[in-house]
């Protein structure tokens, strides 16, 4: 059934049935951070079966996906920048020796997002407000006054739930424009023999990065058309109450969205 | 009692006699992180009790420790620099409208030591080579090509152990020079009632960062006499087969003198 | 005789007396450097008689002004950051060898107000407009849409002419706070056997550049009280047709200030 | 005529026949540019005839060439990337207005050959050393200690000779690969009536950057094959005793390379 064209009446009715504005109070600049209370943090250590150390992370280097071809201008994204502020041909060439140490030192320069990475609640706008109704002018070029990022460094602890959607509906991965359905992410949980709880970190595997990474080029993935969670699928993450949500696709609603859930790229 | 004055005889015989070079295998890049077992990841999981995150890090901003006074030239540490590439201001205005979307993005501008991290252990170089006996010149201005902390990023999950020296030692902020030894350390487990194991990640507190925080002024931190351990410690730190060591003050050995005791500013 | 504190009705008198906005049609974004003319700049050039180049710029480096102690908040200027791409110490320990080139390579971290500079007219907003009457919408996170720098690279080739203040009022450096007047400019001239005429670019010394840089400490410098031109001046800027106006204060009005006459630093 | 394959010999041999090591004493760190003395530059003043300014510079923005398509690694050299500090669009919210003043302020992170620009003389080496014989090691992650481009900003001021090559030799553009040679630099010089004198400021056009500028895209340039100057030029180069060269090639050897003739990328 091909999905009728949504209007920004829409989108308007959604967010207000939707948003969070105000559920954990005024001056909250967490959102759904706060469905995680620290016994499910007690409860989800307890998970803990294979001690194995899985990274999720791309390297922040120059190969990541910044810079490939777009449909959408880059708006200043680049991979990052790398350089050395002491090295070991430095030592090697004995030109560090006058301080008596031998040391490397080194500097980066990069785009916030410029690789995996969580969105504060700062970083969608949905008319004049953001998260909570602030005042969107709290973001100015000195940085976001409120809902910056750093107000999340005592949570982002607890129970991670991985969906591989492809892997539970039989594709290699999800095409450019797949619409995700609330359907979709009952089957995968359902096929794992997972359910998703309130306060759980949801990680939903469209297998994009890794197609990229197999064809050794971003092309197509920064501000890309992507698969990306349907529109419907609001309800599914208001209901599960889930903590945070992220992916391998680049335009999968996160946190910010869940709070708010205006991020265009992502209602399909 | 007064120190001795250590040499660089002194140095050599150690480094000798503490180096892990090859324990892991001539193609190892993460050393003693090697300490942690997968059992060692899960026993640890089962220790959680509180559910209660405490984040040890230092805001990525321009009240970092950089550009304080120092009896030591700062090398190029700066504090954090952070743009915007887009603002809450720019959506105010109208002016991201056109492309349909009000978001915010941003850039930092930063040195690698610019506030709480880890080193790699192509950090520091011991002659003409680096952990594990890597060429130096592996550190070029295109990076490290050898023991890139990014080697550990399927690692640095383990057991932490908090030892809080001032208050197992009566005081309040362990002084600038102060030289921890074996014994301290010691006396700080047995009087918190926990053993540093195989595999921990032990995380130490002199009160410096505190101090600091308090007085409204970093002069003095970066780059600074500060409190370390002791030539001593060398040998707890094998002993205790720690897996990586991390402190709230500036010159503590970390990681990277772990496997290679080689940081001067750290011999006291 | 102490100067009457001036009101924004000053101001706004002031500004509606001597803008030139409109001056150069609607389209104009580079202001008084219409000024010039093409024979302004071959009678220029047959002014020159010595040979003698002398450079006006501070080098790009880690010992510029920004990050001295200040009355006012930096607004995230800070010094160049200078790093190294490539090295001849990568030369010197062979690493380059495998590209057949041995060469350095360089990159720059710099706010654009870290050193001796020339602002855009883009740089001054008078309520919600800039120079000539542009929206100030027109400068945001993506850039000045309208009175940019480079709008001025075919430009910015005159009759420099140099006021040496101090020198002609007999005093070592002019002091923070200094309001310099019409008279001031006018004695200097005559004593100098120059005239400012129309199109000239007119270099204003204040002694204070030489005064920081003789006590080796920009204290004080960036954003400070400073010496500036006294209100009375806007008369003299705009009677006399210049160019530009630099000088070696930091808050002396400069170009943008002479079309628009609205930098609030500079008036005492 | 096929030009023969050079060798290391010829190399060597044209270095020591051709370089001015020592020849402006053991400290220049300056070379050609001390050929054009005041006078020279009092008499270049006296051939403006015309008063019209032509900049000669790309904009320093992301339409740069860095980025397109090479056959040589960038080696980290990317476009400039522009962030805002302060914004038109942050006075309009008037969250400037604490402050009583609205402003804008930018930044720029750029690699120093990123556009058009200048070569120091410590730009290449030769063997273990750069221009007048300095080791190379004084260039390290710090920076260049000797002949860094600070060094020449008393100079750089002379009389400028525009070599239009392709115009004089019948062509749109110097196809790349294509090897300059002596006869095309002095039948250019004698079709426009100028004469290449010591001290000059020679500007050769090759057509390239027009080129690439048409085509809208920059793809090829830089890195590239390009044209350049072939090996016997140097003798050319060496003849004229210009004081510097600069093209709209990628790769002709400029300054660096007059006063040590070693860019390989030149020699074709």
């Amino acid at each position: 059934m091909a999905a009728r064209k949504l209007t920004r009446k829409d989108l308007a009715e959604a967010a207000e049935k939707y948003k969070n504005w105000g559920r954990w109070g005024p001056n909250d600049e967490i959102g759904t951070l706060n469905h995680t209370s620290p016994e499910d943090i007690v409860a989800a250590a307890r998970l803990v079966r294979k001690g194995k150390v899985i990274s999720l992370a791309l390297n922040f280097d120059q190969h990541g996906p910044q810079g490939a071809k777009s449909k959408y201008p880059s708006l200043g994204r680049v991979n990052p920048i790398h350089t050395m502020l002491r090295t070991g041909t430095d030592a090697y060439a004995g030109v560090l020796d006058h301080r008596g140490i031998r040391a490397a030192d080194d500097m980066v320069v990069m785009p916030l997002q410029c690789g995996t990475q969580w969105d504060g609640l700062g970083h969608i706008f949905y008319e004049n407000s953001m998260w909570n109704g602030y005042d969107c002018r709290e973001v100015t070029s000195a940085g976001a006054q409120k809902c910056g990022i750093e107000k999340t460094k005592a949570k982002m602890v607890g129970r991670g739930v991985f969906l591989d959607l492809p892997r539970a509906l039989g594709k290699k991965v999800l095409e450019d424009g797949y619409g995700i359905t609330c359907s979709d992410l009952d089957t995968t949980a359902k096929k794992q023999g997972v359910e998703v709880k309130r306060g759980d970190y949801v990680v939903v595997r469209t297998g994009q990065m890794e197609a990229k990474l197999d064809a050794g080029s971003w092309d197509g993935y920064p501000g890309g058309d992507a698969p990306g969670f349907a529109f419907e699928t609001l309800e599914w993450i208001q209901r599960t109450q889930l903590a945070a949500l992220a992916s391998d696709a680049p335009a999968i609603p996160i946190t910010g969205a869940v709070g708010s859930p205006t991020n265009p790229l992502a209602i399909k």
